[in-house]
Parts: structure tokens; sequence; C-alpha cells
């Protein structure tokens, strides 16, 4: 047999080595030939197609429809609205060869596409009927990063991005928050990441946005992550675009538009947030494999024991269950059993000769360590049980994530405190803000710690004084992120 | 009431002016500023939506799994295949500038991804445990093309790329054959294009490949569509990027490899093949709209037909039917008619005041003309007759395509014919060829005709003379083609 297996680093003691061994383990991705650029390995895109479909139901009943714009974005489009060039410039990808000839003007590789879209929608808009356009794409965009890590910062990744275009403020304004809405329900629901929402710092916000909403994931290691956001761009966009429609009263007047996007960085996110010493943890409606039958033999009883593997396997699979048998004789049990563990299957079934005398299995699940994880369950509960407990198991592990993330939210009653917790302790850190940039810079300099959110009027929203200033400011959530 | 509809131009009269404007009027999809490049609109989106989920199931069920691999290819790469740089290297668009640097080495866009995935793959594929590898990528390609036409042929298309890798010669062969299949099955069942079957000619291979399996399309004008592919590679890739791995015998040997793609090019057989003076005409399985449910009122009972209207909506609705209701106030009923035969909605379902009081509806069938295509349901009736209607539909929009094929293709029994068919009939034309690039370059010279395929042995393969040298041969189908 061979029991070699390589070991992975411990997530608390690097848990940056730990990232980086996992992807590759857990055959999640791989380096691509030009810096920052990644494979998404079947694994790993397994889960990406999950959160997808998940993303995209709730775009279509929220009444979006998809469509697809061109890749390449001509410089002077990008040129249009001032932010985007200055956001954008650095990270830029240029195409300045087509067919063996020079081009007369460069083209960027979109890195984002409001300035591609918004020509096409200053064709498509003209009336008020024309309104609202809900229209989402799913596509690959280009941000040429100096310091790259697969899934949560690459030169090349996979996302969705949302483009809309409305006659009033309030209804941007609406959809905007709508959609961090939908994009909340996914992270509770199927990723079982208990993000903050609030809204960004003027400074955080997208380049040409009035208003950022943003999704903010607590990361295993106390660091946050920005896991998706959702922009009401005003009319800051339709201006340098000249999108405009003649409204009820026959007035040619300027648009209101929308962007919002989610990409394969959250998959990078769901790493972080679940996975432990062992390996991965994936949340069992995203799990490409949601249970894995690993038959425990011995030479004489191995051809009954495969029978019943098989048999087992068959009858999961005929109910609906995305199942593995591990049916290899060249390893361990206890070999299959860490291999499993670490690709984060949520439902590990073990086959032995006495279970199958006791007409039973066992059922051992990846959230929960040791004995409690485990359970005998008669064969012929098998099918019934595994359903339940793989919903436990996704209300379990959004329940973990939620109480790592309390447990790590600190309210900060001194500048000092702020700092010792960010170094310290790390976490989100909740301390009144004055609302100017200049104390939210002398923050980040002195400690690295950014403003997250601005959490909305109501939800933890208190006045007091900045910490900083002294003056008057209202709660703001801070810390380091990735 | 607005009246003023656009005429579109009859496909008889002029196939390329009505293929435009039929592209721009049904909304499937618009110009770029790139020269070639289009967004596909929403409406057209939705029909590849339809048939990426159609094709993606067919590719699961046979094993397939899907991945991303990078958008970009250093040129070093893509030169490792000699016929594969000769071939795309005048269409590539060059990335040089990264982050506002100089490249070292300008790197490609993808215009497909052998080149990329193989590198992958020389470092995944080790032993003969690993194979085989059936990996499939949803994506975007770019081709500098000259000249250019929405869907048909554009610098940016949307595709599905499929790359495998197997252990021996016989299983490369088969898996090529067999994702021929699954797109033979697609034509026929989902876009109800009965597409001819059989091998390339040498000449017609794709770049690198042993073999080059085709399904062509016969299009409405008679001209021919190659419409998807799918390769064996053999070990041509494999010797250029290195790919080998240990037998069961321990000796290290080079892969087999495949690869097979079918593009958003479909969309404009889809078209091209089923499109009629009155516009287009979508098969049910794709028609992102399967009924449109147009109200006939007049000022006087406007509300009661209008709610009659919107209680059938929601019934369709819920019984899971793709639906629409144009209460459009502005347009009359026959403005709305010519609208939704113009986009290709398989049935209408008229609704006046005389139905509401017979408690019926009125189904008209968009494949058949005239008083034919029309028929009064009693109103309980209705869910259940459109379901069966919409499948009469999709079958026999398959029958008039296949007597469409069938009625032009033709064999000839001398050069002259050929040549006269080809000139003034177009279609297929059968006629036995000798195997020698002479002969076929002879023939496309005279008559822009190419061989679309060679059929598989025993399907018309009949042996004869060749029309040009006299020598013995086997036949082959030549067509004028897109």
């Amino acid at each position: 047999m061979v029991e070699a297996v390589e070991k992975l680093t411990k997530k608390s003691e690097d848990p940056s080595k730990w990232y980086l061994q996992l992807v590759r383990m857990a055959k999640l991705a791989d380096y691509g030939p030009v810096r920052g650029t990644f494979a998404i390995r079947p694994y790993g895109y397994a889960i990406w197609e999950r959160i997808q479909a998940d993303l995209d139901a709730r775009f279509k009943a929220t009444g979006h429809q998809n469509a697809y714009f061109p890749l390449l974005i001509p410089e002077s489009y990008l040129k249009k609205e001032a932010e985007v060039v200055e956001a954008f410039d650095p990270e830029l990808a240029w195409v300045t060869i087509g067919g063996r000839e020079e081009l007369e003007e460069r083209l960027a590789v979109r890195p984002t596409s409001e300035s591609i879209i918004c020509d096409f929608y200053s064709n498509w808009v003209q009336s008020y009927r024309d309104l609202p356009i809900l229209i989402n794409q799913w596509c690959n965009v280009m941000r040429w990063e100096k310091v790259t890590r697969p899934f949560l910062r690459t030169a090349e990744f996979l996302w969705q991005e949302g483009h809309t275009v409305h006659a009033t403020a309030e209804e941007s304004r609406e959809e905007a928050l709508k959609m961090q809405g939908v994009y909340r329900d996914t992270f509770y629901e199927t990723l079982a990441i208990p993000v903050m929402t609030g809204m960004k710092s003027p400074s955080e916000r997208f380049p040409g946005a009035i208003e950022t909403f943003t999704c903010e994931g607590l990361m295993g290691d106390g660091r946050a992550l920005q896991a998706a956001t959702s922009h009401d761009l005003g009319q800051n966009f339709s201006r340098a675009f000249d999108i405009t429609f003649l409204d009820e009263q026959q007035d040619r007047v300027y648009a209101h538009q929308t962007s919002w996007g989610f990409s394969t960085r959250v998959i990078g996110g769901l790493i972080l947030v679940h996975g432990d010493d062992r390996g991965l943890k994936i949340p069992p409606k995203l799990a490409p494999t949601e249970a894995v039958i690993v038959p425990i033999w011995r030479g004489n009883n191995k051809g009954e024991v495969r029978r019943e593997a098989e048999a087992l396997f068959s009858e999961l699979k005929d109910a609906g269950f995305r199942v593995e048998a591990d049916l290899d004789e060249e390893h361990s049990p206890g070999y299959k059993f860490n291999e499993h563990e670490m690709r984060g299957v949520p439902v590990r079934v073990e086959l032995g000769p006495k279970d199958i005398e006791n007409e039973q299995a066992v059922l051992v699940r990846r959230d929960v360590a040791g004995k409690e994880g485990k359970e005998f369950v008669p064969r012929n509960a098998l099918p019934g049980r595994l359903r339940e407990l793989l919903g436990e198991i996704q209300e379990n592990m959004l329940a973990q994530a939620t109480e790592f993330r309390e447990a790590n939210t600190r309210r900060a009653e001194s500048y000092g405190e702020l700092k010792e917790i960010i170094e310290e302790k790390r976490g989100f850190v909740l301390a009144p803000w004055d609302g100017t940039p200049e104390t939210e810079q002398h923050i980040k300099e002195e400690t690295k710690a950014t403003i997250r959110l601005l959490p909305f009027a109501g939800e933890a929203g208190e006045e007091g004084k900045d910490l900083v200033s002294g003056k008057p400011g209202t709660t703001a959530v801070f810390a380091r992120a990735y």
C-alpha cells in the first residue's frame, strides 16, 4: 500500500503557506506561464459553477438578463471617465497588434466593463420606455497585479458584472442596495460566510461611484476580505458616455446607473473562512462531492465489501446525491480519510464487514472533529439521514463562522486600544470616525487597517468621539484586509 | 396607435441584407467599437444559454468536467506546434504592454487553447492512472478576421473547447467520434438542424489534427456552414508539449489527445436555417419565449380582456412555460403579430372578447403559415395542448429543414454538372474524389466549392471516377460555404 501522503502545513502555524499548499493539494488551481495567471482546475471550477448557478438564479428572480460585451476596450473609451482611468491605468494589459498590424488605437483587455457597456447603452437608451435596463455579464477580466495569490488576487479572474440603467436616483440607489442584498443572501445561505454589510468610505469607493455597498468577510486569520461590492454610479457614467433619455414630460435627461460584481476571489474566501488544519471544509451546497464512500476491507472480505460499497454508491447516486466511492486498492482507509478531509468533502460514509453484518453504515461529518462527528445509521435510513445531515452541516458551518466573527469583532474605546487589537488580535474593530479622509489615512498608515465599511443607520452605527481627532463621529469598521 | 414598423427585407431577395437587418431588429447582437466585435444582446444570449445548458449536460453525462485556463498565451508556446502558428498567426491579437511595462515576450489573446492547456497537461499527466483527462472549457476566443458578420464570423466569439488526453490511439479516436456524436445530437434534437456528418479532407483539418470530424449544416441560401468540429490530435501536441506518462509496463510514452469546439457561430446557423421572410423561427427548445399572449381588445372591453390575458399569463407561467404577455396599449394586434413573428416566438396565443365568451383561446404556430397554423383550443385544455404543440413545432422544424437539405443534396455525374449545380442551385453536391489535393484545389478555384466532408464508410460513400482526373475515387460532399 502507498502510505506516503504530503503533510499539510498547520493553518495556525503558517496560514499563508497552508493556503498555497492546500490550493495545490486539493487541485483547486495551478500556476500559468504568465505571472499572476492560473488555471482553475475541475475541483475548483465545480465550486465556482455552483456559486454561479446560485447567483444566476437570484439575478433572474430579480428581473435581470444575461448578455455578453466585447473583451477589448479602446483607450479613448476608458479615458471618458476620469476616475476610472486613474484607478485602472496602472493595471491594464494592452493589445497593440491585431492581424499582424499595429493598431491605430491600443485596446485594453477589460479590467471591468463600464466603459464599453456604457457605449452600447448610449444607443440602446432613448426613451423612459427603454428603462430600466437590467443586464448581467459572466466573463473574464484582467488586472495586471504586482503581487498575486491564487483566487485572492490574480491577473485574470472570472466574475459577473451587473450593469443597470434607471430613470431616477431613487431607483438606482434601490437597485444597488437590492443587489448587495442578493450577494449577502448568497454568502449566508450558500457560502456559509456571515459577511458584514455596509457602505464604503468615499476613499474606498469604486472609481466613479457615488456610493459603494460592500460585503466584507472575516477570514480565519483575522483579516478582512472585500467579498463583493455593489455601486450606485449616479449620473457620473451617463454624463461621461452621454446616456440620456426622453422622460415622460419629453425632457432629455441623464440616466442613473449601477454596477455590481462577484468574482472567483470568493473561492479564496471560502478556503480561508472554513478551512482548518486538516484542509478544506466545503459547505454542502457548494461541494462538488457531498459524500464519499470509503470501504474498509481486508484481503478476505474485499469482494463482498466492494460489492456493498458499489451498491450503496448506486443507491445514493440514484437518490440525487453528488457521491463518490473511493474503491482504490493501493491506499489504506486512513490515507483516504485524510485525503477526503483535506479535499473538504462534507460527509464520509464508512462501510466495513461489521457494518454490512449489522446492516448499517458510519457517517462521519467534516465539520465536527472526533467522536461527536461520527454516527451509526441503519442502512435503510441512510439516504434520509444523509440529506438531513448535509443540511445540519450547512447550518453549523454558518454558525461556526458567525461565532468566530462575533468573537473577533471588538469595539475600541481608545486609539491605543484600536492599535493593540489590530496588532495583536486582528479581526473587525468598531470605532467612531469623524468622516474625514485625514483620520482614515492616519489610521491606515499607522496600523495598516482600513475602513472596511460604514454600518447602515441602526446597525452598530453608534455616535461617539473619533479616536484620533476627538471630533464627533459615527461608527466605522476597521480591519487589515487581503 | 404607433403603426410604423420597419419592413424586413425578403430573405429570398437579399439574404445577406435580410440577415443583418434581422439580427438588429430582433435585438440579437449589436456592433462594438472595435472592428469585428459585437455585443450579444439579452435575446441572443438567452438562446446561447439554452444551447450551453443542453451541451453542458451532454458533456457531463459523458464524463467531462469543466475548468478554466488563462486567456493569454506566450508566443513561444504557440510556436511549439508548427501547424498551429502557421494557421493562426495572421489572425492573432497581441498583448505587448502590461502594468505600464513593455512585456519581454508578447502574449496572444487565445484563438484556441491547445497550446496553453497542453502546458498544464504536461504537468498533470504522469502515469496511466492520471488518464483519461476529460476537460471542457467555456470561454471567449479571439481571431482577428478581415471580414466579419455577427455570429457567423466575429473577431471575438464565445465557445466551448474540450481538451482530452488518452492512453491509446484507439481511445482518442473513440473520444473524437463520440463528441462529434454529441454535437450531432444537439443539432438534431435541440437546434433542429439536420447536419451532415463525416470527416474533413486533409487540407481542411484543424492544424495539428490527424483527423477532423465535422458537422455541416445547409443554410437557407444553399451554402454550407461548418457548425462544429471534433479533432483527433493523435500525438502531435503531446510530442510538441512533452505530454508523456508511464504506462502499465512502466514505459514512458506520449499521450493521445482530442479537442472539440462549438461556438456562438451556430446562432448564425440557426437564423439562416430556420428564418424566413417574416423573420426568425426559433426552435421551441431554444426559444427565450415559447409563447406570447396577444390580447385583442377594443376601447369598451379593454379592462376585461387585459384581466383575462393577465390571468392566462400567470397560469401558463406557473405551469412552467416561458411566456410573455404583450399588454402594450400603443400598438395594434397586427403590429404585435408581426413583431413576435419577426422575433421567432414559436406560438402566439390570441385572446379576444369572443374567445373569452367561448372559454377558448387561439393558438397560432410560427412554423406553419396561414389558416393551417391556427387552432381554437378550449381554455381548460390550453396548457396541455400548448405543451404538445411546442413538441410538434420542434419536430416539424427539423422535418422542414431535413426536407430542404434533401431537396438540395444532389449527386453530380460529370464535372460540368457539378459546376452547374454549384453555380445555379447551390446545396450539397456528392461526387467521387480521387483523394488528391490537386483536384480538390482545382474544383475550389473554378467553383468556389470546397469539400465539406467525406462521408463515413457506408453513408453515401460510394466509389466512382473522380470528375476531374478520372481516377478512381470515393464520394466527397462539395459546397460553397460561409
